[in-house]
């Protein structure tokens, strides 16, 4: 083998980059579908077409493939999210101009929809899984534990966010936790049945009381 | 054996009573504790006491013994709620005299603390173990749907009659849901940490929202 040129690292680390990928997908998607006990690396591997050996390579441990994948599918929902609402009002600051209020309302309705549209869907029963084996399996606890209060801390902070909320007013913080609370549990009653009617129904009764509470 | 008399009979149908009862219990507690995949008629057998003969005497599948299960320990939580407001205004009918706002305001954070409470301890454990594992395991999910559905229409009755809440009125039901999925959603978050602070701020703050919404 010859020196390893710049041209020939680069499409290394990308194809290195999109083997990484491939497999965090493939784990979420094993993981809703089939649980914790019928998530392994080897079915992993095998549903994203990698060998075993290579998924060992990225991954050591079945604990630290699963709580990647879900990391890394958290972060890229959050980021869609952020998309979602590009003018959103920073929170905190209280600069939303007088007047504008009302729009800030309209808009909140359908930042509550999209909050709670994160917890209905592959990640959210892939999370549900690796939660509820965590409360059985000490190896797993506190990896798990450690992962959904970094990923609850940026969720709360982009809801503060996209809501224009000011955390300095009394029970502000409280409300967007509350609502937070309320999409998980969105998310459990999804979890066996549809449950897309009656949610758009809470969901829309939620964000006016959500919208009256921040002012 | 003589004839059975009513006095043999009465003792041993008390006695298959309790029997019946301490299985349910142990299978709440084997449940929470050890998960689906951690549950079966012979470890609940054992820790109840009871040879797995009698078990299957009363539950001749796994299936049966823990929806039965957490039916029961559900049954009896609500028993236990409604015990605790025994003074609560029936909902519904727009009864409550004028001037007897405010008491019911205060009444209904009390309640609302004692619904998010339903969803705190080992029966919420138990239920949710076994809602993941249904949605992983056909033969499973079509009864826990159904206890499901039914266990949350009885939960969402109590709240509406334990809170006085007219649904009539344009949005109450569906603030009554989403203070549910708001609790379900705090027991969510209390499965591998202690949550009891956090929760303790957002019953606060969203006891005086519900009430608002209420009136």
């Amino acid at each position: 083998m010859g020196a390893v040129t710049e041209a020939d690292r680069a499409p290394k680390q990308d194809r290195s980059r999109v083997t990484r990928q491939r497999l965090l997908e493939a784990a979420v998607a094993c993981l809703a579908e089939h649980g914790w006990a019928g998530s392994t690396v080897s079915v992993v591997a095998e549903r994203a077409g990698v060998s075993r050996g290579a998924a060992q390579h990225h991954f050591r441990t079945r604990e630290e493939l699963f709580t990647a994948a879900v990391e890394y599918v958290a972060e890229e929902r959050s980021a869609a999210l952020r998309g979602l609402f590009p003018t959103a009002p920073r929170g905190g600051r209280g600069t939303t101009p007088r007047g504008g209020r009302r729009a800030a309302g309209a808009d909140r309705t359908a930042v509550v929809a999209a909050l709670v549209d994160l917890y209905t869907g592959p990640l959210f029963r892939a999370a549900l899984q690796l939660w509820v084996a965590a409360s059985n399996e000490e190896q797993l606890s506190p990896r798990v534990a450690e992962l959904e209060a970094r990923v609850g801390r940026e969720t709360h902070r982009i809801a503060v966010e996209l809501l224009g909320a000011d955390e300095r007013g009394p029970g502000v913080r409280e409300t967007v936790q509350g609502l937070l609370d309320m999409a998980r549990g969105l998310g459990l009653a999804n979890l066996l049945t549809d449950d897309g009617a009656r949610r758009e129904r809470v969901v829309a009764q939620w964000g006016r009381l959500v919208d009256e509470a921040l002012g």
